[in-house]
Formats: structure tokens, sequence, C-alpha cells
């Protein structure tokens, strides 16, 4: 990868600069994490001139291994305060990579409301004005820019959402058929595109740049290992078939699925959602309905799917476990159907499911709309889209509609609301809510996957554990692949040691890879912590720790002071 | 003083106990400061179980000082999240001090929904159900209490917005007569009232304690000496005459009056709210319409008025100059009447004056009205008394209406809206917002009073000028007196010695007693820090230091790490 390009939003003008010798040794998360603590003042403004919009690919994203070509964007969160990376598939990074791009960074805002596209070639990088896309769905946005500039592109936009600049909004990318709506949806970034003016990024590889593998054999090689290895694994081998809905029958077991607002942990209706009856509706309605579809390129996991109607016509690609679940159950709404079409207009309007389910949780607690009320909930989120009064409440996230309701059990973090594992069935995962970087997000190092080995009822072992799935989670992030790759480089670690060597020529070993994880974290927590959002001051909500959760009747036990160690935890050299 | 109650709002349980010697030393806002740091978590949910809200008599509430009987009403702030101290008129404090109270603290927070009254007497304390009261408007709670409890006693209460937990809600008291609205209006206190249930507080004085003075000779001397020199000044004379928006003409020469949402500092219907001419027109209407009132029983400034309308009917009273300011230029408003009936309608509601006319602002900047459209403005407010989704959003106040409409001018720190004078027009107050523990407060030592002596558009002297201000505001609202009593200390300093001997036997030179407001501000600030809300983290709006304000064309400039300074600048042991 051979350019980083900085766009000024106000200006127009655009700077294109080759990485250092020390910018290429981040990608991704880690490249996010250090552009904001050296360019980015913690305390600015989320939407103002300071903060800035940064698009980053991982340090793997330009080669064939599987999932790579995962974009990282990330920013100064308007909902957390603090650092914010989302990891996100489509098309968009591996072109990104073809042409050469490591980084696209957007600075500054613009003088006066705008509404363009910022165009990326080989040759070219331009601003062009799109008044034609203003207040335009996500779909509509990605056929508009199909028909102007080709169908093999890369698209990323934002929805009316992120143009209105609520603190939900998301950032979109598509597949080259724009079949798919994948999601850069955590932190409210979709606002900070939105503060910048820019609707829509199209990434033109018409024109490609030559790679710059070092060792381009070693590389396809350990590419071919990891392969091999991941159709071997069962975990890899369901996602395929289920997809990520997967595990929705086993945590509403554990009794640590999110249930009308936080108030329970298992939902009566859970088995309308679980990945075998999903995976079965979608083959018995046909159509262009289909299970273990990839969300990017060459990836071999390919755990999305695309989910048809009655009638076979597609509603929304991809259902998926977290949105599912706070969109569902945590509305206490119990039809596929409904979920589905929720889903698909959370992805139309441009807002995160996951915000945006709590957000409508929150407000049926405060008898807003009564739980289960699936038509309710739709018109709300189609209300986000129209910019009325209840739908800027809902628009801006779980917190923000608790403030206007009145309601006190809102299930946030540092602002964000918390994704689909209630933190008082599975306790490593509020550790991870209450200490990550990131505010509530699994992403950043899900304990669900340590429900057999760690007692999620109990408090022994969270802090380490997830101390050591946030560090694996950063390095992961860093790489440009998704967070299910791991069963290959738990089988071999050594594997990342010849993907360094094979792409960069840097020889590493695997416990100086894993330590970028830590150094990754650490600068997060340097920025957060001037910025003031660190778990000392930005703490669980209190309602977890005083309202036992059916079915397990537990609370969220884990001290604050137990919570603050976790920084002292050493990172285990051992294990991936 | 004898007693602080405590009334825990879950259990119901009351606890009252003799204050300890330490407690006799601070009174008002010191005294919350202290119960605050010692008591409540800093990084507490305001409206959560472990707030508390404070009322706090001022150390010579109960004496017959001239403005002394106001009463400190304090806890964590839902808008700033730190430290907030209100100091109220009316007809409570005096009461309380009649009955040996020194505080009440209501504690914790029912675990339903509530409407209660708590009634306290000198033999009596208890928590009354009164779902009757519950959504009331203002007027009609006193109405009803006084109906139901006698016209002769203490009331304080709440509007809907401080049931509906709106964070610009604020806490209303009255008048033996029921004539005037005073308001302990900032920083969110009625959301917190709201939070315990607690709809209004009775003090019933039927039954007296006796006084308990060291040296009531002493004491009695001083106190007259005191109205003697306020008689004799002419600021005083002026404020008796044209009441608070005696200032208002010179504020608008300035370029400091804020309008249209902070975007100019002087508004060409400006002379229409001119002290003179208000005065004017309350004596040319009559009927109860009065100029010069007190707002405490016994206050020989009287600053406050009774404002009629046409007919001679009272439309609000008091009329003062932030509330006009606020709701009129602000709003592009430049109509008397208009702006005396959205007062009032804030009144009735509930909300604070300031926090709902930066709000409103911000939201005509957004286009939901016009500016100057003030029968808009009135349905509004109207709206946030009915709880729609507007009067929610405005009745978040400014910062949550920015966040709404993607308004990026919103003119507030640490979430909560400045007050009436504009920081890039006089200077010292925006150090002032900018490094006060109150937030944006103006009556945290207001720099409009050196407008003559430190340029108020130069950096120069700014900084320490208004350490030195702060300093003696937090002083004085320890003493249960108002500000407005300062030309009789400028005067005569010596006037404090005597009143701590005579009140309590204290042996306290000026500068000592001058120390314990350098000790309340440490107080406040040890609380924010851990609160995570300094100067250091919550800053200056971005866009102050950008756009430079009509007619004088000057930007906020005086730079972060100059403000941080400000608590290393000593105390001047000298000057009042």
């Amino acid at each position: 990868m051979k350019r980083i390009i900085r766009v000024n939003t106000r200006t127009g003008e655009v700077i294109q600069t080759a990485p250092t010798e020390e910018d290429l040794k981040w990608g991704g998360r880690g490249f996010i994490a250090r552009t904001l603590l050296n360019e980015v003042p913690p305390t600015c403004e989320p939407l103002g001139r300071y903060n800035k919009l940064i698009i980053s690919l991982g340090l793997f994203a330009d080669t064939n291994l599987s999932t790579a070509g995962r974009l990282s964007i990330g920013g100064k969160s308007p909902l957390t305060g603090g650092v914010k990376e989302c990891n996100v598939g489509g098309n968009a990074g591996k072109r990104l990579g073809r042409i050469g791009v490591k980084a696209l960074i957007l600075e500054d805002i613009p003088e006066k409301d705008t509404t363009r596209i910022l165009y990326v070639s080989a040759d070219e990088v331009k601003l062009i004005d799109a008044p034609h896309l203003k207040g335009k769905l996500v779909d509509e946005t990605f056929e508009e820019l199909r028909k102007e500039f080709g169908e093999r592109k890369g698209f990323i936009c934002i929805g009316p959402a992120g143009e209105m600049k609520l603190y939900a909004a998301g950032i979109a990318l598509t597949d080259d058929r724009g079949e798919q709506v994948r999601y850069a949806a955590r932190g409210g970034l979709g606002a900070v595109m939105g503060s910048k003016g820019i609707k829509a990024i199209v990434i033109d590889d018409s024109k490609t740049v030559e790679p710059d593998y070092y060792d381009a054999e070693l590389l396809n090689s350990t590419v071919k290992e990891v392969v091999k290895i991941l159709q071997e694994d069962p975990k890899s081998q369901n996602r395929r078939k289920y997809g990520t809905l997967d595990i929705l029958e086993l945590a509403n077991q554990a009794g640590l699925l999110p249930t009308r607002n936080f108030s329970s942990g298992q939902f009566e209706l859970a088995a309308n959602f679980s990945g075998p009856r999903v995976a079965d509706v979608i083959k018995e309605r046909g159509g262009c309905g289909k299970s273990g579809t990839a969300c990017v390129p060459g990836c071999t996991i390919m755990c999305s799917n695309v989910f048809p109607d009655k009638e076979g016509k597609k509603i929304v690609a991809s259902l998926q476990y977290e949105s599912v679940v706070l969109l569902g159950p945590n509305c206490g709404i119990g039809d596929l159907d409904d979920v589905a079409e929720l889903n698909h207009l959370c992805n139309q309007v441009g807002v995160d499911t996951i915000e945006c389910g709590a957000a409508i949780g929150v407000a049926m607690e405060a008898g807003v709309i009564n739980f289960g009320d699936a038509e309710g909930a739709k018109d709300i989120v189609k209300q986000i889209g129209q910019g009325t009064y209840l739908g800027r409440i809902i628009g801006n996230g779980a917190e923000f509609t608790g403030r206007a309701f009145g309601v006190r059990r809102v299930p946030a973090v540092k602002g964000q609301a918390m994704p689909a594992y209630d933190p008082r069935g599975l306790k490593g995962n509020g550790v991870l809510y209450a200490t990550s970087t990131m505010g509530a997000d699994h992403t950043a190092g899900n304990a669900f996957e340590t429900l057999k080995t760690v007692n999620p009822l109990g408090k022994e072992k969270q802090v380490y554990n997830s101390r050591q799935l946030q560090i694996r989670a950063a390095l992961i992030d860093s790489l440009g692949v998704c967070l299910f790759i791991r069963p290959a480089f738990i089988k071999n670690r050594e594997l990342l040691s010849n993907l360094y060597k094979g792409r960069y020529g840097f020889d590493m070993s695997f416990e100086e890879i894993k330590r970028t994880g830590v150094e990754v974290l650490e600068m997060e927590r340097r920025f957060n912590e001037l910025a003031g959002v660190s778990e000392k001051i930005k703490r669980m909500p209190e309602f977890m720790r005083e309202e036992p959760l059916p079915p397990n009747n537990t609370v969220f036990d884990i001290s604050q002071e137990e919570l603050e160690e976790i920084w002292n935890i050493e990172m285990n050299p051992e294990t991936f």
C-alpha cells in the first residue's frame, strides 16, 4: 500500500503522502488509534472541525487472506466521546487495497451544509457536489451510485440519519451486486461522516496498483493454510450453515438474551430466531434467499445470508445475531419477518441496529409504544429517516432516549448501548462493556466464546479473561480480517508471523505481534483518558448492579476496583 | 439552627440530627459542597439512588440581615454532571430557619413513581401521598398547597418538567401571597427532585424554635449597618427602581447581549426591554403592577417586580434580566409582553428560563420555528408541560436540543446553557463559564460588575479577576444572602466578622472568612474532578473561538492553558 490520502472537507484540499516506516506497522484499528492520539484533540467536539473520519485498511486487507478486505472506520465517537473503530465488510476495502490506499482521512467540516461524493481512484481524488443524493435512503443511494459510476466499484455511504448527524448513525457499505448492506455501525460514525458533508465515497479500481508483497510465495502458502484450518473448523462450519444466529439458542438457554429492555435474560419466543430455524425458513422460501454468503469477497467462512419474504423477495441481507436480538427480543417482538423488516428499515435510514433496538426498547419501557408492537417500532424507524421529533430522539440512541423520557433503565455504557449479551448473565461481557476503550461493544472482546470455560455467572477470572480477549480483538481488528478467523491462529499461531513476513518482510515473533494488540489498547486508553471517558468516570449503569436478571437472578457484581485493575493485567504471551 | 433532616424517599425513613461543630461552619453552598463530597459518589447517576437533593440554609439565613432567607438548593447536576448550587428567594428559607432546620436532605429514590409532599414543621417531618398534584402546573400546585396547608406556610415545588425529569427543570418557590415565582433554576435540580418523587415541600412554622444567636445585640447592630449602606448605595437604588433589567441597555451597548442564538451581541429591539422602559410600562399599566418588590421577606434592595398586562392583570412576577434576554433577544423576540408571557409559561411548566431560552434559540437556528416567532415559542414551552416529543427535547436543554437537530452553535459549557452575557463580548464571563465549578452560570462570579474596570474585550486580567469574583460568589452563596448585598461588605468588610461573631460566636478575621470561599471552591472542584467534569475536559464550545461576534467582531481567545491556571491564583486577602 502506498498512499495515505487526506481530504480537507472545508477547503477541498487533497494531500497524498507515502506512509512512513512507522505508519506501515499500524493498520486498521491500530492506525486509527495512533492517528487519533497524534492528530485529534481528545476533547474536541466529535462533529466539529477537529475530529477526523479515518478509513483505514488493516495490515492484510490487500491480500487474499480469508476474511481480509474488511475496513476499519474510526474517529472520535459522538456517542462515547472516546476512540471508535468499526470493522466492516463489503466491497470497498479490497478495492481501496487494489488502488494502493492505506488510509483515507476526512478532515475539518464544510462551512455550509453540503452533500458531496468523494471519488477515489488510482489517479484521482476529488469531491463532487451531489445535491441529488440529499436525504436519500441507503439502497437508493447505492443504486444511484451504481448508475453514475458503474457496477463494479466500491461504495460507502450514509443514510438520512447520518446527514442529520444523529448519534446512532452508522456508515453503510455494500457488495458488488448491491445485495447486502454492511455497517460500520457503532459509535455514531455516520454522524461524523455527515458532519463532513460527505454522503458517499466511491472507490474506482478500474485501474489498479501493483501489490508490493515482500514474499508472495510465503504469503500465498500461509493464506492457503488458514483456509484449510477454517474449512475443517466445526464452529466455522456452523457459521456457514446458520450464520451468527447460531448462538441465539444457547444465549437464551444461558439466560443472557436481552429481552424487553434488558428486564429479562430469556425470551419466550426466542426459538423463532434460532440459527437452524432461520436457515430452514430461508431454504423453504427459496427465491433470492441464501444462507452462507460472504460479506467480503473471498471470505471462506461465509456467515451471512439473504433473508427473503414469503414470495422469495429479499427483505434484508444479512440477518445477524446482534440486530435480531436488539430489534426482536429486546423489543418484545417475536416474529421473524417483523424483525427482518425492522433490520432493513434501520439499514435504509442509516442507523446502528443495536443502538436503535436498544433505544426503541427504552422508549417502550417509557410507554411510547408497547413492548411487542412491531408496527409501531417500524413506524419509529421510518420516522428517524423523516427526521420527526420522535425520530430524532430515537436516532440519537438509547441514552438520549432515556433522558428524553425519564427512563432510568438504560442499557448503555459510555453513552453507547449494550449489544446482545446482558452483563448480568455473561459477566465477562459486563467487564468488557465497563472497561473497553470502545464503550459497550461486543466486538472488542466477546466473552461469549468462553461461556463454557469461564462461569458466566461467577466473578472469578472474568477480568483476566476479558483482558486477554480485548488484547486479541485489538490485534485482529488491526489486521483487516474478521474476528471469526481466530480458529486459524488459535490452532497455529505461527501463521501470523508468516503473514507479517510474507506481506511486509517484518520479522516478528508471535509474542511481538500480540504485543501490538496491547499497544493499540494503550493508545486508545490514553486518548480516552484525555477525553474524560475512562472506566473510572463512565461506569456500568447502576440498575445493572441493583436489579437481578431473570432467570438466573444475578446482578452485575464485579467491583469497580477490580474493573479498574484490568489495565495492570499482563498479556498472556502463550495463547492467541 | 438545630437540625439536619434526612428523608429517605425510598423507605420513608426520617433521620434528624444535631449539626456537629464542623457542620455549623458551613452553610448554603458550602454545606452543599461538603455534603456532596462526603456523601455522594461523584460518578453516580444524577437521577439515581445515590444522588441527594440538599436544601441548605446559609449561615445567616435565620437572621434579619437584609436579603437573608435565601435558600441554597443543590446536588449533583444532571446537566453538568458536577456540583450544583442554586441560590433562591421566596418565603421558604426564613421559615425553615424559624423551625430550626439547618438543612433538609432528600436521599435515594422511590421504587415506583410517586407524587408526594414532604411536610416539615417544628415537631413533624412526614411524606404525604399527593396523587392529585401529579402533572399540575406550578401556580396550580401552590394554590392547592395554600388551600390544604394554609396561607402563611413556606412552599417549594416542581412543575411537570421536574416530574418528567427533564434536565432543564428547576425548583420553584413563592412568597406568602403566591404572587411571585422564584426559581432554583439551574442545573436541572427540578429533575433531581422529580426523581425522588417529591412534588412539593411544605414548611409549617406555626410553631417556631427560639433563635440561638450568640450575641443578638451585635448581630442587630451589624444588620442595621448593612441596611444603612445599602440604602445609600446608588446601584442598589437603581435596582429598586429598575430591577435587574437596569443593566440591559449597557449590555446591549457593550455588544455582549446574546441575540439570535448567540450570533450577535446587539439586538435592534433591545430598548423595549430596558430597565427604565419596563418600569414605565409597569407604572402606566397600573393594576397589580409593581416595581421594587422583595424576593425574600425583609430584603431592603427590592429588585423584583410584578409585571402586568394592559388590563393591569399580572403576567409574571418577577421579570428579570437573564430571563428576558434568553427568551427575548436570544430568540429574536422584541415584544415585552411576549417575553413576559414566555417567562410566565416557563415558570408554570417548571423550567429554567435561561436553559429554555437557549434551547429555543438553538431550535430556531435549526429551523424548527423562525427567530422572532413568539407564538411558536410559547407553544413550544406549553409542549414541555404536555410532554410532547418536541417539548421533551427543548425541556432537556440547549445541548440536548443541539444534538437532536444537529446544530453546532450551542451556547453551553459542561452541558449547561450560557446566561445573558456572550463570552466574546465579556471575556471575563467566558473565563467564568469555562472554569466555574457550576458550568456556565453568571451567579458564580459575574464579571459584568467589572465592565468598566477590566476591558471586556481584552485578555488582560480576565483570569485573575474571575478568580476573585468566583471566590467572593462562593462565600456569599454560603451566607444565605443575595449577591446584591455585596456593596455593604465592599464598603466595610469588618461587618462580616461581626456577623459571624454575633450569630455564632466565631472569632474570624475577614481574611479567614474569605478563605472559606476558597475552600468551598476547592471542595467543589474536587467533586467535579472525580466526576470527570473539569475545565480540562469540558471546554468552551468551539464556535466561540471561531466565530467573531458582531458588533465587536471578537472571538473568545483566552487560551485553554491560561484558563487552567485559574486554580493556582491566590485569593486577594484585601478586598471583598
